[in-house]
């Protein structure tokens, strides 16, 4: 099949396109290299040293055999991402093409601004190219878990049914996002419902939990496959954070209570959801919507695990309780459907003792490179600046 | 109390403006004037002709002896609000700086990208100045009733009871907008919500009906401070539309069957619960929604009753059910709740047989400035296009 990968260069993407092609599947990237950019802003960068775009594609060549083509381009530039599907025809299209981290939105007014515009524009502009184009193509797009928030009632795949005065009806599942990221995608979410209805477009939102994990059967194959290992304070994600905060004996930091519920997924069983989704696409006019993740865990397990296994591979672990940058609930109910996935065919890979060994031995291999001062959280929900100012050692502040 | 109008030289927020400077507050008008520039750009014009912005605030000097202040200025422009709020310190802010039109908004991409941008990064900037500068001060955001769609159960006030699987929460309604404009508001209500949350800001989200009349106690005064009257395909909305295609005995177009049943609400009403917003403002962290309707009726209600006013006036008024430019359901339920307002002390001027004759008469007198060609829906929901192609006659096709 024909699939164009939007953001086929970051974390998830590049797995992904590795993933679908050794499938067999006719792979496209379109992807801008925001990402590495923001490294370049912040001083960041991949625990795991990764290649360029183009030496990624040239090693798949000579490790598979296999030709992923790739385009340098933005998705909110209409000509460029039109381009691609007039010329491409994608059967198929995932979208991972936006700013995705919570505090990076958060640091100021111009970076919550970008984070809107960049995500709402590019996907506006994915949904007409869809309707000019490839009418039948089918959109995987890249939501979240954090769409919801932490309701005090079950959470359900997208829609509810609701019971109220004497009536009933099914409806889209009230949002209460928590960062001006987490809202770009409550906003994608409605405009996709909107255009599938109006134009017949068959779309598929994934709500995905937080991901975890470096490695995958292809980004193993050769140094220069690798994804990216992230760490620092906007990028590195909760579980993997901590991992790589046990391997250099730096205590894990629980922001608040660490009694903080939400969804996770091992990035093995994301590509593979994600592969599950294109094999039985949304029908002409369909809006459907799964939760992409396999568990929940409160912070406060996380840490406990992640404590408990690096003491069995000799660390010294420990965590400790931080301020929580945040404005989040710290005790709350939390319960999340996710069957619709598992009905696909889904196995989930769930978290255990050897995982998260597997996770703490890799980021050994790579600790001497660790900077410590990145781990601390600086970006604050309740201080969130109105312009950001670089001073001399480049943090913002 | 000094209150920020932004967008107040448009239709409601120059009636506004007015409305609560004759009641003794201190008002300051910011506006970018692109509603006189959408005019341009489709060669529609206001059927009472309206003065320029500062010829308005100096009649209403003149008039009244009553100074408005303004600026002209764009919410996009964050150092053009920004000091708007640091200059003038307002205590309530009135927030109409939107493209307000679902038919402009679905032109085509371009249309839609603008609407989006334009309204959503405009509230933004908004948040973030009263943070910066006014952290005290009332937000008043004009959304509207058009968020919610047409759900199977009763339209509550922003906030819905939900008793799921022996659990319950209060939580947002549901959103179902059926343009990228009603998307845009909707956006905007999730952007509100949490800034309320994590900064503290006061807010009321006032989901407006449609509105309809021309005139008000402080319009009538001097012939410079009409508001607008707009009846074209893009601006002018169903019952003032109908009122002035009566006026020329032109057939009422109803869209498709005409069981489409909506929220309306009466001019003077509008600025009056504004007014009660404003003097009974949200509390520190509150964002409250009220429904800013009075009643609702069907298309087909308010042909007949227009048809029948006209009549009554002497004109050979009919109806015509044309092709629905719209995607939307044609029969449905509808019952919305809409008593927070009256609570606060609305009395409302709802619509009766002498209300229509005097929109029918009104018309009248403008009736040989009418172009009939600027009423016909050319702005189509299936077939809104990727790029705008101009003609020779102007006209978007």
């Amino acid at each position: 099949m024909r699939i164009l990968i939007l953001g086929g260069d970051g974390y998830l993407g590049w797995a992904q396109s590795l993933y679908l092609s050794s499938k067999g599947h006719d792979i496209f990237i379109f992807d801008n290299l925001m990402r590495r950019h923001f490294d370049l802003e912040h001083n960041f960068s991949s625990l795991l040293p990764i290649a360029t775009l183009q030496e990624r594609v040239k090693a798949w060549k000579e490790v598979s055999g296999r030709q992923i083509q790739f385009r340098i381009g933005d998705t909110t530039d209409y000509e460029a991402i039109a381009a691609v599907f007039r010329e491409f025809q994608p059967e198929a299209v995932v979208h991972f093409a936006e700013q995705r981290s919570a505090p990076y939105s958060m640091i100021d007014r111009k970076h919550a601004v970008f984070t809107q515009v960049n995500n709402v524009v590019g996907t506006l502009n994915v949904l007409y190219a869809i309707k000019e184009f490839t009418p039948a193509c089918h959109l995987v797009k890249l939501g979240t878990m954090g769409e919801y928030g932490t309701p005090n009632i079950d959470i359900e795949e997208g829609f509810i049914e609701i019971h109220h005065k004497g009536r009933s009806d099914i409806l889209p599942y009230p949002k209460q996002p928590n960062s001006f990221y987490h809202l770009s995608k409550v906003h994608d979410s409605h405009n996709i419902m909107f255009c599938c209805k109006i134009w017949g477009i068959r779309s598929t939102d994934l709500n995905q939990g937080i991901v975890y994990g470096f490695e995958t059967d292809e980004t193993v194959l050769d140094p220069r496959l690798a994804t990216r290992m992230d760490y620092d304070q906007v990028y590195g994600t909760a579980l993997n954070r901590f991992c790589i905060q046990a391997s250099v004996d730096y205590p894990l930091t629980v922001y608040g209570q660490g009694q903080q519920t939400r969804g996770y997924i091992n990035l093995r069983d994301a590509i593979r959801c994600i592969e599950l989704a294109i094999a039985s696409p949304a029908q002409e006019g369909e809006y459907r919507v799964f939760n992409q993740m396999t568990e929940q865990f409160s912070l406060l397990e996380l840490a406990e695990m992640v404590v408990k296994q690096a003491q069995e591979v000799g660390l010294h672990a420990r965590m400790v309780h931080v301020a929580n940058p945040r404005v989040e609930a710290e005790e709350h109910y939390y319960n999340a459907a996710h069957t619709r996935l598992i009905d696909l065919g889904l196995e989930p890979h769930l978290l255990s003792g050897s995982v998260l060994q597997s996770l703490i031995n890799l980021a050994i291999t790579q600790r001497e490179h660790i900077d410590p001062e990145l781990i601390v959280p600086t970006v604050n929900w309740r201080t969130t600046k109105n312009e950001v100012v670089h001073t001399n050692d480049g943090v913002s502040e």
